[in-house]
C-alpha cells in the first residue's frame, strides 16, 4: 500500500500504545508517532478518542480507532506481512483472546487496586499471584505465550515484562518473586531481548521516574 | 460438519450465555444446551472452566471456550453459514468490537455497582446513562447496531434489551426512560422481536420473579 496514513497517538509510560508499536514493527508497517502528555492531553487526542479521551489512538488513512486490544486485531487483519499477531486457527484465537481477556480485565484491575492503596491492598495481591500462576502455567514448556514466536498475548503482556516490577519496586512491595515464576522470568528475559520490543518499551530508569513522581504527587497530595 | 459436539454451558438469567445461543442459532448451528444452576456450579462446569467457574461454557469436538466474547468471534470464524456476526471490513469489525468493549466493561460494570449499592450509587446511575446516550447516538439511521441485521453489538447488547428494564424494576429506580432513548427503544422492539432473539431470552416475567428473589435475599443477608 502506498502513501498511506498510519499514526500512533501514544505515551512513552503506557503500556498500552506501546503494544499497537511492537504490533506495527513486528508487520514491518511504518507509522508516524505523536507523543502524548497524559496529564495534558491534546485537543486532537479528545477529538479522535472522545469516548476515553485516552491514549493509544490509531489511524489509518483518516479514520480512527481506539482501545489497544481492538487495534491489535485491527493491524493483524490489515496487514498480511511480518508475523501473524494470531494464529490463523479458531481454537487457538479464542485461547489468545481468552489470556488476553484475563490480563487486562483480572490482572491489570488487580495492580490498579494495588497502586491506588499504596500496596495495602491485600485481595488485590492475591488476585496478582492468581493471574500470575494462570500465566506461569500456562507458558509451559513454551518460548513465548505464542509459541516459538511472539503474538497477542506476549504483546498484552508488556506490563508484567516491564511495569509491574517498577510498579512494585516504586510501592516498596515485592510481588512477583523471580524464584516462584521461573517460567515467567525466563519469558520476560526471551521478550525483553527482542530487538522489537527493545527498541520500543520505555527504559526501567525513565518508567521508574515517572512512577516515582507519580507516586509522590500522589501521596503529597491525600 | 458431520456428528461434531457442539455444547453449551448457560443459564436462562445469563446475558452472557445467551449470547452464545442466539449466536448458534443466527448461524444454524445445532448444539446441545446443559443448565446450569448459578448458585449451586456443577463439577463439569468448574472442571471445564477452571478459572472463571463460570457460564457460558462451550465445547466444540472436545475443546472447551470462556468468556462469551471470546465464544462469539469463534462460532463467527468456524462457521460460515448463516449471518456475519462480524462484517468482514476490518474497520467495521474494529467499531463493532470497541463498542462490545465499551458494554462488557463500561456499562455492565456501572450496572453492577448500580445493583450493589440498592440503587444509591449516583456515579454508577451517571455512568449507565452516559453509555446509554453514547448506545443511542450510534444507533442514528440504523435498525440494528449491525445495520440492516443482527450483528456482535446487537447481540451483545442484549442486557439493555431486556435485563436493564428488570433490573430497575426490582430496585425502583428507573434509569432507562424511553422518552430520553427514542432510538434505543425502537432497537429494544425490533432485536425482541426477532423470533430467534424471542425464542431464546428468558421471559420478563421469569427474569423479574428470578432477581426479585435474589434482591431479596442479598437484603435478608445484610
Amino acid at each position: 500500500m502506498v502513501n498511506q496514513e498510519v499514526k500512533v497517538y501514544g505515551a512513552q509510560e503506557s503500556p498500552f500504545s506501546k503494544r499497537v508499536e511492537i504490533a506495527l514493527k513486528l508487520k514491518g508497517v511504518e507509522y508516524e508517532y505523536v507523543e502524548e502528555d497524559l496529564l495534558m492531553k491534546s485537543p486532537e487526542l479528545l477529538k479522535y478518542n472522545p469516548i476515553h479521551g485516552k491514549v493509544p489512538v490509531f489511524l489509518h488513512n483518516g479514520r480512527t480507532i481506539a482501545e489497544s486490544l481492538v487495534i491489535l486485531e485491527y493491524i493483524d487483519e490489515t496487514w498480511e506481512s511480518g508475523i501473524s499477531i494470531l494464529s490463523k486457527d479458531p481454537h487457538e484465537r479464542a485461547t489468545s483472546r481468552f489470556w488476553t481477556k484475563l490480563i487486562d480485565d483480572k490482572l491489570l484491575g488487580a495492580v490498579w487496586k494495588f497502586v491506588k492503596s499504596h500496596g495495602k491492598d491485600q485481595d488485590a495481591i492475591v488476585e496478582i499471584c492468581e493471574v500470575l500462576n494462570m500465566l506461569e502455567n500456562e507458558l509451559k514448556d513454551k518460548k513465548f505465550f505464542g509459541g516459538e514466536s511472539i503474538g497477542l498475548v506476549d504483546i498484552v503482556a508488556n506490563t508484567v515484562a516491564l511495569w509491574l516490577d517498577v510498579i512494585q519496586e516504586v510501592i516498596g512491595t515485592e510481588i512477583f518473586k523471580k524464584e516462584m515464576y521461573p517460567e515467567l522470568s525466563k519469558w520476560i528475559e526471551e521478550y525483553m531481548n527482542c530487538s522489537i520490543v527493545k527498541d520500543t518499551l520505555p527504559s526501567r530508569a525513565h518508567l521508574l521516574a515517572f512512577w516515582q513522581s507519580r507516586f509522590q504527587s500522589a501521596s503529597a497530595s491525600k
